[in-house]
């Protein structure tokens, strides 16, 4: 367990309590005496976790009163707009983002207060603790998988874990088809490798993370971008018109669940049509799966592959964002691409080394890693709420944003065309840094967009950030109009 | 220090006394009770000293008489032929080898009593002991290495001692120069992609080793064999003609270290020769250091990126064979291709993850890392001497094999051009896993060579192992003659 894990938990536990409306909005909190005796903790630990949820904005001191609930008042925000049967399909192009991506990165490469940009929670949402006695424990028993020539085939310890999990996705596949690999990242690149070339047409969402515009740049192959809607991710009629448009695209490029950057999921009907289309069309569908565990329901998301009588879905996921930002353990399951993939893959990289696959198998075997999930995707609901109501407050009015249900960003779209890069070197003056909007399209349809991390620990000093880069938005938006007068 | 250590580097000091001369054959070995009094050690380190001498073949016991020093008989060998100006070149090709290769593999995935088919020393020959116990160390001080995001740019402690390493090797680089990859065989892929594409031609050693073979047939690349001499490594003039005949070859991949599989060294005069030679046709080299450590010297040898002073040496290197062969921790220094290469290796795979980095980083600059290779090297002697002694005594006549100045493995070139397959699948009968010939060229030129493991204690088991391989040879080598007759 984590130091500290106990109030946390109880916090939780009365966070529960207050979204369910069992304690409403100026009831009471019960006091520090009664929760002491209560659930059996210290004063420190009762006083913690009220400490705790009023940090976090849901509850208020009253002096010589206690604490009483807050409900944090909710401003209406207007969602991102949906793309509509006229938006646009820019005709297929050759990606030139990268150096556009090293530009911002590097500039962010000071010393900075608030890293917003990020796609990850806080490493102390993460099992650090119990990931570390897991890797100390397997040290101790096994030091020789430091210095034994790593076995052909790879751990068989993470594949069984994994296609054990894959079921609860409501994939059934055998261990032995489980491919690891060295993150999502590589699994998307030998995805992309198995069944396309240099010059193919990949049809991907529109906006999509840079890390995949990379990659197809990276490969020299085109992206076509397909409008994504906020709420359901790909338009399935965008792409089936694309479809028909280009008689040469090799490979269909979706994450369903929790999409990077605008958190839109797809419900079930979309991803079976999906698959049924990409099947009809000879067109492989390559499903990133990154972010399905944080969806805000105790229920796992059904992944597309789920459909997949064919072996014509490639599945790729991670445990990078779920469970360890700091290990490169991805896998994927080739379908009938398995051979290609495994050459592939032995070819670029060999086997990932034993250490950080051992420790994730058997914390995936636990229960301590469903527990892991629920606490992670409550924490991060609360401060995706929090995230919000800042925005709500401190944004300046036009400002657009739909609350995903679920993950570690927010996408911000902002009045008047704002440039985003504009507000990137604003922020940076202030100590923030912002994932601005103009790398999620290689052909910068997304410029006035942010998306901003909410991965964080939600505090007074992450709030100040919050209200300055409302400013800054606020500022700019009216120089830009004064300037257009 | 290892558990056993110390009798151990006894054993290497009274064997440097043996090769210099010092105790000759048919001395008599300080008795077991003087060794204790000399060396101040118990009466078990002084046992267990003689006979790990004597498990190596260096001592014999009398009875009642002691332990008396024996020369393993050298028996002369003839060396693998060296190619000649007549040796022909066949044309650039498609390469097609990952199917050989995994028929072989899939063939070895079952239980064996020796694998003389791996190219890395046994565990027990690098420091599995000081790696754990940094590890665990450093996971107890830092343990958010492993849930937190890695940063932008990769470990720096790992990128300064592979800079101040490479001093040795005559190169002068800057830390922020390496590039930290998953193994060499990542290094090679990033530094093919980045300088040639599919269709293009490639100059390789004759025979190479198929890891690169794969690379080539996975990136669509042509394989332009080039001869190669089992002493000194690539012919220059050879390749000097192959640049003559083909004017579209985008690189030239060379091993002037313990060339795998023949073990060759390029000589200095060579590497400068190679180096000029590129640069003027405008060809980048990419060179491959892997074994460099492993040179029966104490001094490094100097690597070709030394007499590089435009850029166009790719220098990919790695930890694995010479360190720890359950690491994935390569390095690359790119050269003018830097940029493009970061690009690349951030788009396939990200950064590394930290743990096994910091491990390395530590013993990199700690004195245990010239104290391994130092006990390596004098091991891995041993190891190869008796091996090819083993060889000398057992295999049939008409044998022949160069005893390489250091490294891991032997190559050895069966008489009458028998199949390496044949003796690979007999070899197998008996549990005996070797690496056939047939999977170091494209166009199978050495199907009648073995390359032999020599990184495992030599016990009597491997030597009656040895002996049956002989036996094997011998017996198929008659059938072969008497169905030719």
């Amino acid at each position: 367990m984590e130091t500290q894990s106990l109030y946390k938990r109880l916090a939780l536990h009365y966070l529960g309590a207050i979204k369910a409306g069992t304690l409403g909005a100026g009831d009471r909190m019960p006091s520090v005496r009664k929760l002491m005796a209560m659930h059996e903790v210290s004063l420190s630990t009762a006083l913690q976790l009220c400490r705790h949820l009023e940090g976090q904005g849901w509850l208020e001191a009253r002096p010589r009163s206690g604490y009483f609930v807050r409900h944090p008042q909710r401003i209406k925000l207007v969602p991102v707009e949906e793309p509509h049967s006229g938006t646009p399909i820019d005709p297929a192009q050759f990606v030139g983002i990268h150096e556009r991506v090293s530009a911002i990165i590097a500039q962010g490469q000071r010393p900075i207060k608030f890293n917003l940009a990020r796609a990850t929670g806080a490493a102390d949402l993460y099992p650090t603790v119990q990931l570390k006695n897991l890797a100390i424990r397997i040290l101790r028993q096994r030091p020789q998988l430091l210095t034994k020539a790593i076995v052909m085939g790879g751990n068989k310890e993470l594949k069984n874990a994994l296609a054990k999990r894959a079921l609860d996705y409501g994939i059934s596949a055998a261990p032995d088809e489980v491919i690891v690999t060295c993150g999502c990242i590589e699994a998307l690149n030998l995805a992309l490798r198995a069944v396309a070339q240099a010059g193919d047409v990949i049809a991907v969402e529109s906006p999509t993370f840079y890390g995949l515009l990379q990659v197809l740049e990276s490969l020299g192959m085109k992206a076509l971008e397909i409008p994504t809607s906020p709420q359901t991710g790909i338009s399935i009629e965008a792409l089936q018109l694309a479809m028909q448009t280009y008689d040469n695209i090799k490979a269909v490029v979706v994450v369903p669940h929790l999409q990077n950057p605008l958190g839109s999921i797809m419900p079930d009907q979309h991803k079976q049509r999906l698959v049924a289309l990409c099947e009809e069309q000879h067109i492989p569908l390559i499903e990133d799966d990154s972010y399905g565990a944080l969806i805000d329901t105790e229920s796992a998301p059904t992944a597309a592959k789920h459909w997949d009588s064919t072996g014509n879905v490639i599945y790729c996921a991670s445990l990078h964002k779920i469970l360890a930002p700091g290990l490169r353990v991805g896998w994927m399951l080739a379908g009938r691409w398995q051979a290609r993939i495994s050459m592939l893959k032995y070819a670029q990289t060999r086997y990932n080394e034993e250490l950080s696959q051992l420790v994730v198998a058997e914390f995936l075997q636990s229960s301590a890693y469903d527990r892991h999930l629920r606490r992670l995707r409550a924490t991060l609901n609360v401060q995706r709420e929090r995230t919000a109501e800042a925005i709500a407050a401190y944004f300046p009015a036009g400002t657009r944003l739909t609350v995903p249900h679920g993950g570690v960003s927010v996408w911000v779209e902002m009045p008047h065309q704002l440039s985003s890069k504009a507000v990137f070197d604003a922020a940076l003056e202030h100590g923030i840094l912002v994932s601005p909007g103009l790398l999620y399209s290689n052909s910068n349809r997304f410029n006035h967009f942010l998306r901003l991390n909410c991965g964080m620990h939600f505090t007074q000093e992450l709030d100040d950030a919050l209200r300055t880069l409302g400013n800054i938005i606020r500022q700019l938006a009216q120089a830009q109009l004064q300037s257009a007068a």
